[in-house]
């Protein structure tokens, strides 16, 4: 049960000399990163640390070492995980409720500059890093300039190596354990809930150190829903099925979506699902080292739209994954860039009305001269499941 | 299935209500609660609903009816949930990635304020909100004062109403069900992690809608870590085991921490974890309705000092618990407050050395005239399982 899918400690030192290469030419003195209990990239990424409760800050020195920044109460966990040697705790990375530690010695952010003097402080997890912490650290900084870093994280993590696609590719294997579990159960009469708690349960024995997001199962008009989460509503047969399953693996994500419908299907039912099923067929056709990104949109939406359900598309048809289920850059029409070897995307086919959706989803990584390699082996096929009598 | 603990519409109408009573007595002309998809309770608590990928706001005005704010891609998910009617998307609710969403119709916080005249607006989720919202709604406001408004929330959700503690007592039965499922399992060779699935597969078997938090098991030197996450690392005889489990149930969130030990325990272990188990016993007596909640905390660490064990106390030990599976107040030495009727908490006597750690915790309500009652039935003793032979 040991995992075999680490990343190697030295691809953490790379990782952080290739941010301060980048710094250099971006001209920071630091980077911060930011990272949340449900955002844990810009963390995890150079310290393999994944906060719960607490909040959590990666500081990178233009030349030197990082530092982890955590909480309070983290300081045994932070050391027995992190790729980060030097590991300091403050204040505003505690709990939000804001408790109290007294006796324990924390770090403060003029502490921090007055010893890496900074002019200009690149933020990484801009769009999440609370304003209380903004402030503080504008504070201790003076007159010195913040700018916005995450392009910089997303060019460091844009292409996979070797070891990330061995993450991934299991995450997407797990995905589909938890998945066959789910068609090896499910029946008219379980819940939405049970249904995510059969798939969970089946990955986490098989490996999955969790849930690769927040998972779910919906029926009925709940297929409505291109985001969504599970509830005690019990499945019917007839009606469209969606399953969001995606299991996580030393940090990476994987997800697979599938609609499936229990005892009979309409032709009506059968013919929306097929279209979805065709139009990934077509991408990971599509999907090739040096087409632009906007080229598989365009066509994948024009097919879609050519078999008459162009309404039913909100976006997509696809994003970058690795760290998170989603990641940039999409795959849309206004895209402005070329698929890279070893880019990994998350194609995400979601077809919805008000009444009835589904999202055909599958992990996969770009290859030269030939279609994108799903990293899964399920099936591609819609799934009209009989109903055995009780 | 269908869940029988959902919180009454009325209720949330009631706290509309309450919030609005409360801001024209702080003055507030408007109240705006921030949710991420890790700290939903301000949301949820007017709402019932639960973001998932994309943050979420309510926004009541001093008079008249709520509004949802929600992101670009939850429309669906969150007219099928929400209990507040309005429902408004903006951009800066959507993901973390910003993606664009072509054709839908946004609105900002400047027709927002147009609508609902602010000279004051009150905040809640004060440490969590992103800076990049915050400077959105300032510049929308203008020259009007923002406010913390965490302590209006804190004294709407402080005592728990018959129905939400209907909640957290299926979310206490439940985590019990998840508890048990793992005694009934557990063995040396089994996962951390695996020990987390069995727990999770077993709660939403019977209904629990999602984990309470992101639990764990923590063998060994794990078991040190006050806050952790579950690892590959394989169980032992004879090394302290940390079970942390629990179940969410309509937004409640309750919590069992137990330590256990497979096999034979040192006589040291055995007096370690007794000494916990007495506490949270002592402390259950100590908690009832008019006693200075710091009179508690100061004769459980008294107790604990007493025993030997002094240098091991981090905090605590107990916690409000509701929405979220750690809320304030704190139970602590300095707290200033009596304990009411009604009020929720954690127990969480958590003591830890560099190498070894456990906390004894349970979900319980504040009674008048009795000991605290426990919300779950699972007994308060130590565990020492046999390991039967392969």
């Amino acid at each position: 049960m040991m995992s075999n899918f680490a990343i190697p400690t030295s691809e953490f030192k790379e990782r952080i000399a290739k941010a301060q290469q980048f710094m250099a030419e971006e001209g920071l003195d630091a980077l911060l990163t930011f990272s949340s209990e449900c955002e844990p990239m810009h963390v995890r990424y150079f310290a393999d640390y994944w906060a719960n409760f607490e909040t959590t800050k990666v500081f990178i020195p233009a030349k030197g070492d990082p530092m982890l920044i955590i909480g309070p109460e983290s300081m045994t966990y932070a050391r027995a995980r992190s790729k980060i040697e030097r590991i300091v705790r403050m204040q505003d990375s505690c709990e939000s409720l804001q408790p109290e530690y007294p006796g324990v010695k924390l770090e403060t952010w003029e502490q921090l500059f007055a010893e890496v003097p900074t002019r200009k402080l690149g933020i990484a997890g801009w769009d999440i890093i609370p304003h209380v912490v903004y402030m503080r650290i504008q504070e201790a900084l003076g007159d010195a300039e913040i700018v916005e870093a995450d392009g910089l994280m997303r060019r460091l993590m844009l292409k996979k190596t070797p070891a990330e696609i061995r993450c991934l590719r299991e995450a997407a294997r797990l995905s589909e354990v938890g998945l066959q579990a789910v068609l090896d159960t499910i029946r008219p009469g379980l819940s939405e809930i049970q249904v995510v708690g059969i798939a969970t349960g089946a990955m986490m024995a098989q490996g999955a150190e969790a849930q690769g997001y927040a998972l779910w199962c919906s029926a009925g008009t709940h297929t409505a829903e291109p985001i969504s989460r599970p509830t005690p509503r019990l499945l019917r047969e007839g009606e469209m099925i969606q399953l969001q399953l995606g299991a996580k693996v030393e940090g990476y994500s994987a997800s697979i979506g599938r609609p499936l419908v229990l005892g009979q299907a309409t032709d009506e039912m059968l013919r929306f699902m097929q279209v979805g099923c065709d139009a990934e067929n077509l991408m990971i056709d599509l999907m090739r080292a040096g087409t632009p990104a906007s080229e598989v949109a365009d066509k994948v939406h024009g097919y879609i739209r050519q078999e008459g359900y162009g309404d039913r598309i909100l976006y997509g048809p696809g994003h970058s994954c690795g760290q998170m289920e989603s990641e940039l850059p999409y795959i849309e029409t206004s895209s402005q860039y070329l698929l890279e070897e070893n880019m990994t995307f998350h194609i995400d086919v979601f077809l919805g009305s008000e009444e009835m959706g589904y999202r055909w989803e599958d992990c996969v990584v770009v290859r030269r001269d030939r279609p994108a390699e799903q990293l899964s082996s399920l099936r591609r096929e819609a799934m009209v499941l009989p109903v055995s009598p009780a």
